[in-house]
């Protein structure tokens, strides 16, 4: 049965399980045989075998040899045509290295016809004449940018197996034929002898399938590492690697491929297959048994598997972005903190509902905010006011941002106005798309009190807002009292005054005493350990009363009461109240009735509150 | 300035205005030139130029001449695969066409060495193979089979171009050669006569720039036409299409199309393209002037700028599906609306973070779902019982079911149970994942209630649910009142009883008096038109009031309040109250005290879930 909080009971991931039953499964496939066109290479045992997954977010599941230590060899190639991209951009980059698939085998000479240019930088011609793209600078070779690239990528140091290196060099004629042509064609505009010598390095850089995985989960989390949260890869440049990745990146078997696993993937001869579900996750598989197409053919096997099972195809079912409303209610349902007086509070009851606010949620892309901007001319009619809290999402593309700001200047055209709420986060953002022109609320609460304070200021006028001190005689407490039941009080009620910031209650206090405000406000502030404000979560004003429900009920204080300005109050104490029983009952029913109003009041407001967030 | 609901403004569209300025942007554009290998293509008026977006809920965006008819031609070959796979299944038709990109033009007689196998289904001799495996079936020619799954992609009744046919029928000399060399490899397993036919007809059917939008959209929704909401293309296939369209659909410009644009896509000659956006949305783009590698010429450009500006590449940023955790929340923050005795109320409030509420929200596919996941692993050490509320979910794929199930069964190893409520919408798939074992409930609030009866079973024991008749003297309203006042009450107060079903109060009545329940259990509902149950708010039993609010401030009742058994309670009325004031201002007092402790125990109690709802 149920342990205490403090002896936890372990609990099994059924992911990791699965993981664990997919290597077995795969634990005996034998097909295929370990590349030894060098002999370093034919080292490799093909027992050999390790499976990981990186989430977006950095978490890895692995089975398997998972840190057994490999070279990356071709899968170099998709990463480095990004440092590529970095150094010359993308239309010098297309203008000597096309995107097609050729058709041919990996290593043939194939180069189009008339310009010379390499089909795609996945094909050893192509991936040559990339890393020739690639500038040495600020005292690092190009090996040295490109080691560093990769590392930044899996979040880790990685090295270079010398062996493999000198094997790769002291055989690699084929590829200096290659860029040899390469150089012919003016598509590398030097002699490719430390091209080449760079190429063979970044064949040989060793790496782990969980470096793998997370290399995956960086292109899947637009280029910034999960776990050192590096911006590894440019995010402009994810998009790029990723299709050339998808088109050509599993040599002839790349049709197939993306028929049937359906992840942009690359794969090297040293037996490691990266798989990358764009904006989700990356996959490492590591086993160096290759199948006649060069590669791992146990690799696969599992990736059809985890596709298949775990429904990671990139065209699969239900793998869509949801619309970005989480929630839509209006400023007759929810009100912000500051309490307004009985008149006010009905005037916003009446003509709250145009005061909109939509909270949005998740990733705003065009086809998670399209809905929104459809739900915004539905309702804008109807409205004078719509707030668009942010707290709920976490990104904001440019197009989502040009759309904000062009609801934000039509809308205003006629008569609309739009603010935004909770999005400190985004600020840099918005101001980049100098949309600053649009009103800002740290919260939703200050969003709607302003909103409220316009709607009242046109129904009622100016001088709406002014709050005008009251003595007690006018006090909303006393207003069912008699002239002489009030005169009572009047004197026996202890005087205070404080200034702004000084604490009239504080959380944990005995809720020994009722305060009657008779001028200024005061703001209900939730405990807060870093002192900072905005978590006011009431604001009451002259006339109002507070602090009445630990008064009736005993329970210490839950919150602090800060002065927001020059306030002076009167204080009905426990003990008076205590003794009006006796001394004055008829004084005594008429308050408990006036609280009894006021909490039956507060508790409505709540319970429509509460409606309102439960959807 | 504002003016009333019932004279709504017109608010114009951004995205109808933005496509509004991507029409004139590119209706000067003059390169290509118009099909003319038929004359009946080459009549085409090139300044044709439409635009069309289809959201996945059926929203359509259009611009320019979006209802000029034309002929599909090989946008056809994309959606007729679809069919040849539900024909025969997707090894079978493996077997027979590859899905590797050729490297040749679309045209050409170009089959695998050996096999004979067209290399994909987008080339004329692939196209023309997966015509030949669909059938004829219940009475329905090939032909009547293709217009009829068309017809349910797009959304309406299509028809065929008879001028068109003829033509591609009459020239269509190189067509057969292929159809023969097919026949010939078995690669069709009758005379090609009339598969070619069929395929001349299947090229000749009339479609607009919208019905492309709207096939791309069936496409982007799991092949459900979102307008007609039929199923037209099955689900299981939905991805193979995609992936055709995606390596090879856009003739020899499939590579740069998926880097540049990043959209699965298909082109006809006609001058069509039909892209998709998978998840999300499909685009039609209709202008006949060509482009050297036989796309519309006007239709790349317009698709590129999209692709950029809407920021539709499939692997652009940020278009990953978000975690689908929507608010956690536990046992001591948020209760059931049965309402408890306070000592009962006490035990919760210690122990009611062993319940833990997890509210899930949009498709649960592996990614969105694997966080979820983890939280629950870590949540469960903790906890007893795990509520997942599946409210705001609109979908649960296969893999998320299988991880709902296994951690349902690990879990209920170690002792921690886990319940679904909300679920109705999702009955079906999880019976059919055989998950019947884990108990659902009709939503939140029953969940609730059931976890805390077990936690205080196991607290309290046996006979911790016995709701006992009580007295008016034991009533815990009158808990502070002498012998002498509750018996005084006794004389005064109404009494009154109802059987099962009966209704004590109506929405809208005056709150003219106050209810104390002796025996029996009643229900408070929102008012339904529909009559049905289910949307409780609160459950009294014996020993507590209700209908406090009302008797107090004196507004009518918002809710209804039926007898759950045979009940007996007694009355307490506004006249009688107020007769207290003179009569036995000592007992009233003590009524009003002990209201207003109630009161405030209830608005805090609404705050602390107003604070767990708001996150």
């Amino acid at each position: 049965m149920f342990t205490s909080g403090l002896d936890p009971k372990p609990f099994s991931s059924p992911i990791d399980n699965y993981l664990a039953r997919l290597h077995t499964k795969y634990s005996g496939f034998q097909e295929g045989s370990v590349a030894d066109y060098i002999p370093e290479l034919a080292k490799a045992n093909p027992d050999w075998f390790g499976i990981c997954i990186a989430t977006r977010d950095g978490h890895v599941y692995e089975a398997g040899d998972t840190r057994q230590r490999f070279t990356i060899q071709s899968i170099s190639k998709a990463l480095a045509y990004g440092l590529a991209l970095e150094d010359r951009g993308e239309d010098y980059i297309l203008s000597r290295i096309s995107v097609e698939p050729s058709g041919d085998a990996f290593n043939a000479i194939s180069l189009k016809s008339g310009t010379g240019m390499p089909f795609n930088p996945m094909i050893n011609a192509g991936a040559i004449a990339t890393c020739g793209q690639i500038q040495s600078k600020g005292g690092l070779s190009r090996f040295d940018r490109i080691l560093a690239y990769l590392s930044a990528c899996a979040g880790r140091s990685l090295d270079i197996d010398t062996g493999v290196y000198q094997s790769e060099s002291s055989t690699g004629h084929r590829n200096r034929a290659i860029g040899w042509m390469l150089r012919n064609f003016d598509i590398i505009n030097e002699e490719p002898t430390d091209i080449l010598e760079t190429y063979f390095q970044q064949c040989s850089i060793r790496v782990n399938c969980r470096d793998l995985a997370l290399m995956g989960a960086t292109l899947a989390n637009q280029g910034r590492n999960p776990l050192t949260k590096e911006q590894a890869i440019q995010p402009d440049f994810v998009d790029n690697i990723l299709s050339v990745m998808s088109s050509c990146g599993m040599y002839d078997y790349s049709g197939e491929w993306l028929y049937r696993v359906g992840l942009p993937a690359k794969s090297g001869v040293g037996g490691g297959i990266l798989a990358v579900l764009p904006g989700q996750l990356g996959i490492g598989i590591f086993s160096p048994a290759l199948d006649a197409q060069g590669n791992s053919a146990r690799g696969i096997k599992v990736c059809e598997d985890l596709a298949h099972e775990l429904a990671l195809h990139q065209f699969s079912n239900g793998s869509a972005p949801q619309p970005s409303l989480r929630l839509s209610y209006d400023g007759s349902q929810v009100s912000s903190c500051r309490r307004r007086s009985p008149q006010l509070q009905q005037t916003l009851r009446a003509i709250g509902h145009r005061i909109r606010v939509l909270e949005l949620q998740g990733e705003l892309i065009f086809s998670t905010f399209e809905p929104v901007v459809r739900l915004v001319l539905k309702r804008a009619p109807y409205c004078q006011f719509l707030i668009l809290d942010l707290q709920n999402t976490v990104n904001i593309d440019d197009v989502s941002l040009k759309l904000i700001g062009q609801l934000h200047s039509d809308l205003l055209a006629q008569g609309v106005q739009i603010f935004i709420c909770n999005m400190s986060k985004f600020s840099r953002l918005f101001r980049r798309k100098g949309l600053e022109q649009i009103v800002q609320f740290g919260n939703e609460d200050t969003a709607l009190e302003h909103c409220e304070n316009l709607l009242l200021q046109q129904m009622v006028g100016s001088g709406w807002n002014v709050v005008k001190p009251v003595s007690l005689m006018n006090h909303s407490l006393l207003g069912s009292l008699s002239e002489q039941e009030r005169s009572w009080l009047d004197i026996q009620m202890d005087k205070g005054e404080a200034v702004k910031g000084d604490y009239l209650i504080r959380a944990g206090d005995a809720g020994d005493c009722l305060f009657l405000l008779l001028t200024g406000s005061v703001e209900v502030r939730l405990p807060s350990e870093t002192g900072q404000a905005g978590n006011r979560v009431d604001v009451f004003e002259a006339g109002m009363c507070f602090g009445e429900m630990g008064f009736l009920d005993g329970s210490p204080r839950s919150a602090d009461v800060v002065a927001l300005d020059q306030i002076t109050f009167r204080v009905l104490t426990r003990q008076l109240f205590d003794r009006l029983d006796n001394d004055y009952p008829q004084l005594k029913i008429k308050l408990l009735q006036q609280l009894s109003s006021l909490l039956s009041a507060n508790l409505r407001k709540s319970n429509a509150e509460l409606a309102a967030y439960k959807g």
